[in-house]
């Protein structure tokens, strides 16, 4: 038997009031099962937005953990160690690294007794931190670059939030797949360095908002892409830079939205003359709902990702993290659910619990 | 040598003021060529458009007719009779209906000499009626059913402007291939007549722009599709009524645009939340470029079109036919472009020049 702890919820509301700590004991695997250690758990918005309940993907809530009322399990990220391997489980062995093959795993606890196919494994070359956040922002960067439009060599693609993880990401893939990019980014006072190191990541060009707001910027962009075309957008930020990307795209271009980092303006406004002859598509992009519907592509997409960290083309996004050992935890008390909410409420960037 | 006539134009603007009749001689087919007589030319919108210069398609501009000036000739729709071929052409024989196999054709002449392949044979069972509108009109009813979403039988489709020619095109081969329609119609006195009308034709429902736009107006819709899905939305009038659409589209549902028949709101506003977690897309359809990029697929749409006739399972779209003589012409003057403004000018409906 192992003893375990989850952060778990039986109601939806503010993650202060609804997660508390849940103890409970794991039997051996069996058969085809896996018993797994959590080595890192990253926090996403989307978790948060998750427990309060306004998040449009819920996880099932049951007892199997033996609480008293259906509960859910917190967090959707993670890296994990396999501990014990079930007798007819050929691909894991103890020791291999792994992470959730689909969303609503519930990674905020120490141990997972799950089905061996519930988790992907991992290569043994990534570092921790490669490993630790590859299931979700590469694999959105990756597939924003590749399920709407075939992008040759030379094409363009435009992104706003060009300095997130998935926008760094997005302009490291591009860049390796010799697609030219620019990054939109808020202006700031030290906007030259961030200029600087988007370049070094490979952003063919760094603009600011205000640039893509301004029409007559455009003439700039159309010098610099020439011949080319620009023939994919991709938003996370608002409705009204999505309607300002939109502009500079080429005919036939489609505009990929995929997050709301700035909710102030929820509509993208496109006029019905660039539908109409521009054929511009605007669409959206959630990896919940792509790896639900195809799993498959998951594990395709994480093989080309760790091809680039193999042969270090590409940078995973850092990351704050917040370590939690389990074994003071069973001393101390409560620290677990103490730790879970300094990093769900610290906003200066991506966070993890790293469990030790 | 044949003589012949066409109303041409050398710069933009009013139809009034820049269009006039050139004459002209034409010789003999030779080799692949056919010499072609016009049979009906009807008048699009786009046609007008296209004369002004505001539309973003013109034809080439050049002397082959023997004008002064280079020019084009107007219209872009029409059906034509074989009066003689080339040595070499086998796929055409005297009196054979053709019509163009590319827009831009320049319609509004009464005979055209050029390579037998601009323009398709059409079989010999169509109506004059069904032959002169076949290649507009219904071409776009059924690449919009077929070309952005896999509608099987049981799914829904919804659309504006379901009292225009395009507009009965879809209910009926929606009818056809056991697709559910809802048409959304202005509000007007004789409601209940044209729904009886739409019905006959084979909307499952017929609902008001008022009902389009009214939210508590969901339910019932919802009641209608029940466990089905509303898959396509079809969009030829405003981008308020677009916006509209979109509220009734199930999860994974497309948008199109496809024309802007009232142009008081031009920007198609969607949500990023129905972006991303309903996965809508929105795009645009325009059939002279669809058929630009893919001459095949216009002749594989029109060979289903026919079948369709051949069955009679769809009505053609009903147009007024104005005469014009072309022999009387010859003798009194300019009555071609006296016909052709009087035809341009009148806003009832869709108009046709019928050639004797």
């Amino acid at each position: 038997m192992t003893s375990a702890k989850a952060i778990v919820y039986s109601e939806h509301g503010q993650v202060s009031d609804v997660l508390h700590t849940h103890s409970y004991t794991l039997a051996d695997p069996q058969s085809n099962e896996v018993l797994i250690l959590t080595v890192v758990a990253p926090v996403n918005p989307a978790d948060i937005l998750q427990v309060i309940g306004t998040y449009p993907a819920r996880p099932e809530k049951n007892t199997k953990l033996g609480t008293a009322k259906p509960s859910a399990v917190g967090g959707n990220e993670g890296l994990f160690k396999v501990l014990k391997v079930g007798s007819a489980v050929k691909h894991f062995k103890t020791g291999d690294w792994c992470i959730p093959r689909v969303p609503g795993l519930g990674t905020w606890r120490s141990h997972i007794l799950c089905d061996s196919h519930d988790v992907i494994p991992l290569p043994s070359f990534l570092s921790l931190d490669q490993a630790a956040t590859i299931g979700v922002n590469p694999l959105t960067a990756y597939q924003l670059l590749t399920q709407f439009v075939y992008l040759k060599k030379g094409d363009w693609v435009i992104q706003n939030a060009g300095n997130s993880a998935v926008g760094k990401l997005v302009t490291q893939i591009a860049r390796v797949k010799g697609i030219n990019s620019i990054s939109v980014v808020r202006n700031r006072d030290n906007l030259t360095e961030l200029v600087e190191e988007l370049t070094a990541l490979g952003a063919t060009k760094v603009i600011t908002d205000e640039q893509n707001y301004d029409e007559s910027f455009q003439a700039t962009i159309s010098e610099w892409v020439g011949d080319s075309k620009v023939r994919l957008a991709l938003n996370c930020v608002s409705g009204k830079s999505a309607s300002a990307l939109v502009k500079k795209l080429s005919k036939g271009g489609f505009v990929v939205t995929y997050g709301l980092m700035d909710q102030s303006d929820l509509n993208i406004n496109i006029s019905i003359t660039d539908y109409v002859f521009k054929q511009i598509t605007s669409t959206g992009y959630w990896l919940t709902a792509n790896i639900a519907a195809n799993p498959q592509l998951k594990i395709d997409t994480l093989d080309e990702i760790c091809k680039y960290y193999e042969k270090g083309l590409v940078v995973s996004p850092p990351f704050k993290k917040v370590l939690y050992k389990l074994a003071e935890d069973d001393a101390k008390g409560s620290t677990f659910l103490e730790t879970m909410l300094r990093v769900v409420g610290d906003k200066s960037g991506k966070q993890a619990l790293l469990f030790e």
